[in-house]
């Protein structure tokens, strides 16, 4: 019988700090925060039961400090760290450091983190589990290499780091002229950023959707989809609205897509959470890549299943092997999140400020997931979203109408944040129709301007 | 096929209100909030589409006003009224004059309401309907029947008048001594608060269970039981914390319990939401009296069993069938609920105030039903409860753990309130064992003073 943690360090910060922090609460678990010099009095470290300030205010100097981390977590005595989302939690240079001070690093560990965080080695390993994947090329060698290979595709192409991560080391390219110069373009941008100049193309899709494929996997090699979730709604390549089931996908598609999913995670040996992103046209869907993570859109999933996604990612960690089956999954209802970012609604600009008045929507089946507090400080220093509502109901309809009426109740003052475009989604006609592709938040903002 | 009301009014105030709004909005129903003269900054008129000031501060000039209610009712054209829970809920002369007046009062019918609200015609419904009853007695016509039913049923009895509610018109007596003067006082009271004098007594209990079974019914006849919650949690006679299910019940007797509970409910031909309370003691179990309408503590079974019972009660009212199973019916979570209430832990001494500082809990499955927002007044014209804290998951063990969680989160400051004899029972070793009784309350105070 695998032994439970019995205390853990978060090495994250905001909601997800304070998402785990819960989690491990229920499950009994001690919890150990980390801080940065401008998150003192942040509610994660409050709320956990030991916490300690590990560098400066900025991200490098703290919360992606590897050798900070390692050494606290070493000197508290934890056995195991949750990483939470973005910050070192897909950084294999964490993991292999968990590692090698006999630390779990709550997720798949760090080979299986390397191989599918590598584009193009992801995209080999799908291959090999015949899982679709778009059109494209090995390896550029040279821009030549380069030209042969997109008339073979066909233009529109994108160029793709092998390493690439954060919209970094990507480009769009629609012709033939522009290829030589976005060729070397990207190639100079993935070493400085990645140090790694390796390239290759894709077939560009256009008016896809973005909808990907929720995994929990034990040890022993069982692997269970958690449902799908539609990512469609993004600004600035950044998901602003995900859905739990994806609105309009035929009941073959969402097999077919499962079941590739299953190879995948199969293929490498997954163990604990993490999700298969594929774009999806009509009824053909293509792998885009896998995150060997939690998302921050888990919350839709464990709304519509019922299935605590940060408990079971913990205890698989741990080894303890999942007791339910795939038939136990129930995906007859719908959730809906809607990200709250501190910026303003029309142009994403982020915006800072002190919690002068907060009024947190409730009722049935609504979260609000969120390290907010009355009077708290919004910083300059991390990314915008402050909180994540979450609504859940028997239908699309009812969940739309319920986000409604949440999104009324919201009340935040001192920070300017994007309610509003939110409230434009639930009103907006090829939202309310289901039928939406990524273009969709550009026709949005362009029907309000 | 039934048609769904297109908007209905509210007769309610507080947590209650606002639950019931929230529902009529997923729904797509349009609201209608009444408000008494020290309401008219409270969170239900803000939420509703409509409001009115119907009176004075004083619930009798205000929520308990059934002509000003009907009389707006009627001008703004409802055909519903939700009448919430407490108030006119349970008033057969309201319902009658809904009925009157061509509107539906969300509930069970004038003519149920009534056969159930009289304690003594409901213990013979449930006598008929081979529903155990403690022992007891018919009416009392004199000191001389009483006094010979009670030797035949034996010490302590209780006295209770057939019109009784609210704690009043109740007596318990332990020695023959005492019978003549509490009869006698009994009978005054009943005369002095219902207009009638009739009593009758039963058997009294001690070291009972409270658990109450859950029931939604429609119009074809259909009864389904939402499980059974204990509210065995009790400060003077008023429910604190439930929870759902009971922790220590045999299967055996649940079932038997579940049978009896839909016995009753066919002999009156129920429809809509009701909750019929047992007294347990070991493996047996008594009819005390059938609720004829929402209950406060109906969130923790909406947490387990994944029913929105709101909106059952409302489609259910307007002739909705219920199209799920009892089969559909899952019971293999657990869930608390904790009422906040404006009052000090250990008197009970009702307080008010200003909310200087308000923060929520959140988290998966965590639940805050209130009325409450930051800088709202907490006045002393209603009762003092604010809200409630509600929590679920897989376990017994893992919902007070979370609710732990909930509560140490929870934070209000400007209205002193009981935040603090909840954690006290979340540590207590009878509470955490579950095998508790109505006598557990007054031992968890003894220990902390």
């Amino acid at each position: 019988m695998a032994e439970m943690f019995s205390k853990i360090l978060i090495a994250n910060r905001g909601e997800v700090a304070v998402r785990v922090i819960r989690a491990c609460k229920e499950m009994g678990i001690e919890t150990v925060a980390v801080c940065s010099e401008a998150d003192t009095d942040a509610l994660h470290v409050e709320m956990a039961d030991e916490s300690y300030c590990i560098g400066g205010p900025l991200a490098k100097d703290s919360y992606l400090n590897i050798d900070a981390i390692i050494t606290l977590a070493k000197e508290v005595g934890v056995k195991a760290i949750h990483p939470g989302y973005g910050m070192l939690s897909e950084n294999p240079e964490f993991a292999k450091a968990c590692e090698n001070n006999g630390i779990v690093l709550i997720g798949p560990g760090a080979e299986v983190m390397e191989k599918m965080g590598e584009k193009e080695r992801a995209r080999e390993i799908a291959i090999s589990s015949s899982v679709p994947v778009a059109p494209g090329s090995d390896i550029l060698t040279d821009i030549n290499d380069a030209e042969n290979s997109a008339e073979k595709i066909g233009y529109p192409i994108i160029l793709k780091a092998r390493a690439g991560g954060g919209g970094k080391g990507i480009r769009v390219v629609r012709e033939k002229n522009e290829l030589s110069g976005a060729f070397s373009q990207v190639k100079k941008e993935a070493y400085n950023s990645f140090g790694d100049d390796g390239i290759f193309m894709e077939k560009y899709l256009e008016n896809v959707k973005h909808v990907e494929v929720q995994i929990l996997a034990d040890r022993s090699g069982k692997v269970i989809v958690l449902g799908d979730r539609d990512c469609s709604v993004q600004r600035k390549n950044q998901k602003l609205i995900e859905e739990c089931p994806a609105p309009v996908l035929s009941d073959e598609t969402r097999i077919k897509m499962y079941e590739a999913a299953v190879r995948l995670a199969s293929a490498v040996g997954y163990v604990t959470v993490g999700t298969i992103e594929f774009l999806v046209k009509n009824d053909d869907f293509y792998f885009m890549e896998m995150n060997t993570r939690l998302q921050v859109e888990h919350s839709v999933t464990e709304m519509v299943c019922g299935i605590d996604i940060v408990e079971w990612q913990i205890r698989t960690a741990a080894g303890i092997d999942i007791p339910f089956d795939q038939k136990d999954i129930s995906n007859s209802r719908h959730a809906i999140e809607c990200r709250i970012c501190a910026e303003d609604s029309k142009n994403f600009r982020p915006s800072t400020g002190r919690v002068e008045l907060l009024h947190i929507p409730g009722g049935v089946d609504v979260r609000f997931d969120s390290a907010l507090y009355q009077n708290c400080e919004v910083t300059p220093f991390y990314d915008s979203m402050l909180g994540k509502l979450v609504v859940c109901s028997d239908t699309r309809d009812g969940a739309i109408r319920k986000m409604k009426c949440a999104l009324s109740e919201f009340v935040l003052v001192g920070v300017e944040n994007n309610r509003e475009i939110h409230m434009r989604f639930m009103e907006d006609s090829k939202f309310l129709i289901g039928n939406y592709d990524t273009s969709i938040c550009q026709k949005v903002l362009q029907a309000w301007n």
